[in-house]
């Protein structure tokens, strides 16, 4: 970034150069911030909204605290564009969620401003009150650590144990929750209430403005640190705060609600705060996408639109010739609303990803059977497990990434009770450009050692449409098993998806293309790749067999005992982690059943794999087309040593 | 059970029976069930303080609820000892966690009474929550839906989704807080705190006492069940409660508290609750261990006693001759201590299990670097992490079970940020008389498929110390890696446990016995059955060799490219789930090397154990002594194909 006379920004390569300012001259920090977000996003895409809503804060809270040996960590971390800005990454940001580039998350790797790596929500109280209490451990008390969080992160289960445990120490946390309304959608639940009512009510505005006066006149007198909190308790007490607000009553002292676009406001409440040990919250309204008029109005749609014209904002799509395949996720969400026409009992449970999993097109079409219960996971599936004792056929969908938040229910509600919860898990494999924290990487091992669960995969929309259906049926219904159904995040391959719904056998695979020499096993929509590896494979000679098993829960076992019978070299396919995944199942089998053969397996090995496009990090792991082809050749010009 | 004159108890087989009965009879009923408690558990055991604590709540509920139609919901379950007996189970309630006898917490096979199986905690709020919703989706929106929860359970997460849930709609639920200062050992946190403050303050008793004389007047005046509530409400407004708790900041209206021993005015609260709709709370006082001296005075040590002398409270203890081996847990606790000794970075960190882990003896002789976090795993885990981020070395102990609540966290907060917390997984493998919701079946397989994380378990005292050990040493503090140990619930097998400290080599399995036609591999404690399985062999002859490997990640290499240079046929041994665990493991390696073998995996099968001592569950899977000889003869006298 070149330095021109007026841009501020040019010159702050660390939160030190920040902090050379003039405190008036933060405005100026702030528009340029904010200016940079848009244009980059505009062009290198990424999530945008949300950092647009904390550009002030984000000043703010660099300008007062003494980071990085202040600790900082944000929740979730989407919003925290400005600060890896400010942090030393301005000229790398647009790299931002590239293949190679910087993370779209804060990541302890890159920066030692970015304290704790982040990405699913509601770890940051946690984290930092570990952090708080270890810098007491090490004797350093008056360290300073701050967690910054969403009104949405704040409905999950783990942020309330983190207040919880927090509010019996005396651990120095200042929690900053940014209360914009909005998860990636529309914030739900009772809490989301609570804040609308303290942020209108008269009383608390009153109280607020009593809390800064006493503030401001503390101040000028010059009190220390622990004069002002006393005198300030003695202040509030006998008013209506004493254990009059959710977060006193779990003993976090109350600030707010303050306007989180007012930078001069808020840095002075920050230095205010810094002086009062102590847990405390500091509630921050502020707007997602401040500043940019399409994103206040839409912010659903501006969370992350994807590339955009900055000037007229228009967001840019790609314009086909033919029909294109549909998202997966669209698939299911319209195969909802059909099952559910058909089926009274067919309901749907989302937590808080109504867009992003498409079940928004059922909430659309039936309110009432359709709901999404915030960011909530663990209450999502014993909710499900719930409504299905009452013969309810419950459609639970949860990312697999955020289905690891509700793995205990998987176990304990649903599958020890026999209980018919049909687990749709979307973005299952890699994530793609949002990285490893979510990648939905390790469900097939984690589900699959579960009993009373069945698990398939879709190689296809026609699949995934034929797989809820079949969950949908007696045979599972009455059954007593879970059903979990895993695809990936993006398009299928059938741009005439809307086939008609026939119930599969449960447990059946399926032959793609009879061949020789190898057997390729494939699950799910990796299966597509092997179809490609297999055509270009047959240019040169080679015809490898190839069949979706559909199933790696009940395993196709009939299938294998012909598969093993014909074949000594078998090649398996999985956008899942090769320990305990699909290939380790036909192992299994193998064993049990005294087969013996040529076994590769390809899969995600026992490593992080980072942010790209999807099919950067297939190729990376050796399972994108070529890679299969690759395998196949290996495998058939093995030695003639009988291996497993 | 004699019907004698006055036995009110032997006349009631379902709640309709009790329903029967005048409500001046009630308190008899509640002596005797009382007593009928008393007199089995001293003389079967199973859990105490918490069932006499809710004689009286238990048969309130069930006089007043048109059980089973009305939804009862029992959180944690462990208190539903009066549930049961009221319920039908009365003259069988003496196989009370008895293999093949009734299990010790709800579960849905055992009664229709038993809506929602339990085990783990604060999942009641969630599930009932889903049964009213379906009940309104099924038109029935009058049924009432109650979850029984403890302050405890009200701690962890789950809870808390569930509440903001419930308080955005307008499902037919009521909560019953039971208040009884108490988990396993003494409830900590803000919650706790805030808890007692309400229960003692003047205000809210106030408060209190208007609501219920305003509920007087509304019963005499005969009004309609919505017009009572909107009197309610007016009559609310403007007092301190508006807003003023935070269970109505969830929009849960908020009852009590009241003395949950009085079962005159239970019963009257109950039947006025029972004409409020929509979500609500009563908050019930109650002492764990009522009616009990010594267990109201000791309400650890009586939670779950063991048999006891009910006249003198003298809880019987075994007598041996020799000394004993320690439990595996004190071997924890102790050991911790002498670590934290040495190295002035190591805490330790427990969810509400200071006593069952035995981390209460790092607590007494260190408080400051124990954490008893409360009933909150997620939280537990990620504060775990934030600590680590400071340097100082975790001690994270979770049951085995318990850690599925937490897992998301192990591979997002901890592994994929390089974390070296330390995981001790206590109780892995068969909990015995609790079952299966408290079975450790699956860690293995969960464990071992994420990057970055070592897994081993000990098969002795000396062992688990010197893992303890190695997971400190600079090797795995500055290696990145989590370190995962696994043990059993229950004693070892070393009465002189206290050896010196030795760092393992990482991944390092260990020759216990050379021999000959068959390997027996074995992870962890459960090869203490493959030492007396090969002795008795040896009796016929038979003299197989046996690797203690203990590390399943990374696994020995070097040793396996040995066993299978070796043999052909091999045995793997391990108290887990088969799918996915430490023989598979095995199978992937077998697979990437070439080699092909008799493969014979003993394990947890793909099936839902049920309870009972765990040297009859291990029976039952065929992984006792008599079923590893079995299988190591099996493998010998294979034919000579060769199957892997």
């Amino acid at each position: 970034m070149l330095i021109t006379p007026g841009n501020l920004l040019a010159t702050i390569n660390t939160p030190a150069d920040l902090r050379r300012f003039d405190k008036t001259e933060l405005p100026k920090v702030c528009d340029q911030l904010r200016q940079f977000i848009i244009d980059n996003v505009s062009v290198y895409g990424g999530h945008f909204g949300a950092s647009l809503g904390v550009v002030e804060l984000t000043v703010a809270l660099h300008y007062v605290f003494n980071t990085p040996d202040d600790q900082l960590v944000w929740d979730v971390g989407h919003q925290a564009y400005g600060h890896k800005i400010l942090t030393g990454r301005r000229d790398v940001f647009h790299t931002n969620r590239f293949y190679k580039g910087i993370s779209g998350f804060p990541k302890r790797k890159e920066s030692e401003y970015d304290t704790f790596g982040v990405g699913h929500s509601s770890t940051s109280i946690s984290a930092a009150l570990g952090m708080a209490v270890a810098s007491k451990l090490e004797g350093n008390p008056l360290r300073q650590h701050i967690a910054v969080i969403g009104d949405g992160s704040m409905t999950a289960g783990e942020a309330f144990e983190g207040m919880n445990h927090a509010g019996a120490t005396d651990a120095n946390l200042l929690i900053v929750l940014n209360d914009n309304n909005m998860s990636i959608d529309p914030n739900v639940g009772a809490l989301r209430e609570y804040l609308t009512d303290i942020t209108t009510s008269q009383t608390y505005n009153k109280v607020k403005g009593e809390i800064w006066n006493l503030l401001g006149k503390m101040d000028k007198l010059g009190k220390t640190a622990q004069e002002l909190v006393s005198q300030i308790q003695t202040g509030i007490k006998g008013s209506l705060l004493e254990q009059s607000n959710l977060f006193e009553s779990l003993n976090l002292r109350y600030f707010g609600p303050i306007d989180g676009h007012d930078i001069d406001h808020l840095t002075s409440v920050l230095e205010d705060l810094k002086q009062i040990p102590g847990p405390k919250l500091l509630h921050v309204l502020t707007v997602k996408g401040k500043g940019y008029g399409p994103a206040e109005k839409d912010q659903t749609k501006w969370h992350a639109p994807g590339l955009f014209d900055k000037v007229t904002g228009e967001i840019k799509k790609k314009v086909y010739d033919s029909p294109q395949p549909p998202k997966y996720q669209d698939v299911f969400g319209h195969t909802l609303v059909e099952l559910a026409e058909q089926n009274a009992k067919v309901v749907g449970v989302t937590p808080a990803m109504p867009s992003g999993s498409s079940m928004n097109i059922m909430m659309k079409a039936m309110p009432d059977r359709a709901f999404d219960v915030g960011i909530a996971e663990q209450h999502a599936v014993t909710f499900s497990a719930g409504m299905a004792t009452r013969g309810q056929v419950v459609f639970c969908n949860i990312y697999s990434t955020f289905m690891q938040r509700a793995y205990d229910q998987v176990v304990h509600d649903v599958c020890i009770q026999e209980l018919p919860v049909i687990f749709c898990l979307d973005r299952a494999g890699f994530a793609g450009a949002d990285g490893p924290t979510h990648h939905g990487a390790y469900d097939i091992a984690y589900m699959r050692c579960v009993p009373n669960m069945i698990v398939a995969a879709p190689m296809n929309e026609q699949e995934l449409r034929n797989m809820m259906f079949t969950a949908t049926s007696d045979e599972v219904q009455q059954g007593k098993r879970a059903f979990t159904i895993r695809y990936p995040r993006g398009e299928g391959v059938m741009p005439a998806w809307r086939t008609p719904l026939e119930k599969q056998e449960i447990g059946k695979g399926r032959l793609i293309q009879d061949g020789e020499g190898v057997a390729i096993l494939t699950l799910g929509h990796i299966g597509n790749y092997a179809v490609e590896a297999s055509a270009n494979l047959a240019k040169e000679g080679i015809h490898p067999a190839h069949f979706d098993m559909r199933y790696v829960k009940p395993l196709d076992e009939a299938l294998l005992h012909q598969i093993f019978t014909r074949f000594d070299r078998v090649l398996t396919v999985e956008d899942g982690c090769l320990m305990g995944g699909f290939g380790s199942a036909v192992l299994e089998f193998m064993a049990e059943h005294g087969y013996s053969a040529h076994v590769k397996r390809l899969g995600i090995p026992d490593a992080i794999i980072e942010h790209g496009e999807q099919i950067e990090l297939h190729r990376e792991c050796g399972f994108d087309p070529e890679g299969i082809a690759s395998a196949v050749k290996e495998l058939l010009y093995a030695g003639s040593k009988i291996v497993i």
